[in-house]
């Protein structure tokens, strides 16, 4: 009898380890404390991926879209490809005497940022074309990968790659563990996100929706390349966001997470499909450990309120911001 | 003894069972014939994912591009996607009564290719512009839908999709159970190949690259849509491949395929990258069971022959063309 008794116990055990894992796993959320949001985007999941389920998506329905400037990383006082573009207006002062005098750069190389913004959109854009335009993909790709390697964030001194959100990557990991495809979908430059998502967050080049300029296909002494022209492409923000989604994917997002008004047509574009749909905006609530602010996301925040999407309110729902440093 | 050895085979039957049976599986290639082409593809994928071989590829940068018209599926005596537009502008005709006299429609309502052709590439914009736009996204894909799933070649009268290549199919099914990841880079519409690839070809649409018409987000009656407009975006075709392949997918392919001149470039940014690369052209060989044809292929054959590109002469190569009918 007692020998019975262990050799069930030694089944159910067996049973356990073969099948039983999952279901005993640890938190797939640990950064994140118990509250609506957690409940919410895990109540999401459990329920669109019970096969047989009403709410049931099959996997390759399972797009899920990702901003990333202040979704999954810092993007305060200014977007970290600003400071990359600032930088390199600094490396390329000296072939550019006439710069001390010009806007928007002489207001950039004093470090005078209102005076850059006083310029607007064309001034933005001027500094893009200087720093980002007239070489090839691959040397851009170069450019990018040498100071995303080292570029600290001024007031924090961390890598940028170290201000991205400890709870967004466990929600990244957490979403692919369960066949959503992870997409970014951001304003950011295309080609200045895609050489560092892979490593930084687990998503491909393939999956990096972005702003762009124009490329041209020519033979360099023979070898083909691709080179980066000065004159836009595409603007990926607000409007051009489910433009952007619907070029690249080709599906509509069964989830979309954002955080300011540049995401709300993204996240009115996913939730008004058919079927089980999720919108998250990440609340900058928390000026201690990171930066908090409403500016830029209020139409979305009060979208949030009146469609009843999942708001998350970093103080309270995140246990930490940043990754442990490793 | 006897049952010792008895004992042995039934281990070692036990071991090629849970271990062995790849290195027994049947051919991965059937409907191709013993000869260059097809040692070639599969030396190269033997090469490129033999761990600590010098010609090993990590798995995400298993990337390879397949052209569509001429390479996946027939293309004569015209691309699919004009029967298509063909059939659209005989549909829309009781509205426009002018057509009757306006060319190309009216060349095209008589069914007089020649004349369309000679509008050149301004008719044939005209012809996309009057049948792909003035739509949602969502509604343009129906229209493809229910067109893909009826429509019927003029001569063979089989459906379209059922003058896919045997021999290609299995080839992406080849490539993908080595880890490639397998994209479409055609010069045909995105949207008008994304509602039927992942059924016919196992490519989800967000691994299809093609051209495009300006498309632009809005709501209408407070429904989030997007809308189809009557200008041209981008055209995925000769120096456009690369240019296409850049912008979606981020990488450089280390396999290509095509079977045009549209497809050289493409082929030759590929096989410029570094390590183990693979560039593969369909040559219409046959006249009997398909198409025969150089025209519009001259200068990648040339360059074939050149840089030793793997040349699939049709008529030798493959033991089937068109998959058997279901």
């Amino acid at each position: 009898m007692r020998l019975r008794r262990y050799a069930s116990s030694l089944l159910i055990l067996i049973f356990v380890i073969a099948f039983g894992l999952p279901a005993l796993a640890a938190d797939p959320l640990p950064s994140w404390n118990d509250g609506p949001a957690k409940r919410a985007v895990m109540d999401f999941v459990t329920r669109t991926t019970l096969e047989g389920g009403p709410d049931f998506i099959p996997v390759p329905e399972r797009i899920a879209t990702f901003d990333n400037d202040g979704t999954l990383w810092a993007e305060k006082p200014l977007y970290a490809q600003l400071f990359f573009a600032l930088d390199r207006v600094r490396q390329l002062a000296p072939d550019h005497p006439e710069w001390k005098t010009q806007e928007p750069f002489a207001s950039l190389l004093k470090g005078d940022m209102k005076g850059v913004e006083k310029g607007g959109m064309k001034a933005l854009l001027e500094v893009v074309m200087a720093t980002h335009a007239g070489m090839t993909t691959d040397e851009f790709e170069a450019l990018v990968r040498e100071w995303i390697a080292t570029a600290r964030h001024p007031q924090t001194k961390m890598l940028f790659t170290g201000m991205v959100y400890q709870p967004m990557l466990e929600l990244l990991d957490y979403m692919r563990a369960n066949g959503f495809k992870t997409f970014i979908v951001s304003g950011g430059g295309i080609e200045f996100m895609r050489p560092w998502t892979e490593k930084v967050y687990g998503v491909p080049p393939e999956q990096v929706v972005g702003s762009s300029i124009k490329t041209k296909f020519e033979l360099r002494d023979g070898k083909p390349a691709i080179l980066r022209e000065a004159q836009l492409d595409f603007i990926d923000d607000k409007e051009g966001k489910p433009v952007g989604i619907n070029l690249h994917i080709g599906r509509r997002p069964v989830a979309a997470f954002g955080n300011s008004d540049g995401d709300l047509q993204m996240l009115q574009y996913a939730t008004a499909g058919q079927g089980a749909r999720f919108a998250l905006l990440v609340h900058h609530t928390d000026g201690q450990r990171e930066f908090a602010y409403d500016k830029g996301a209020e139409k979305a925040l009060a979208a949030a309120a009146q469609a009843g999407w999942t708001v998350v309110d970093m103080k309270k729902d995140w246990k930490t911001i940043y990754p442990a440093a490793k």
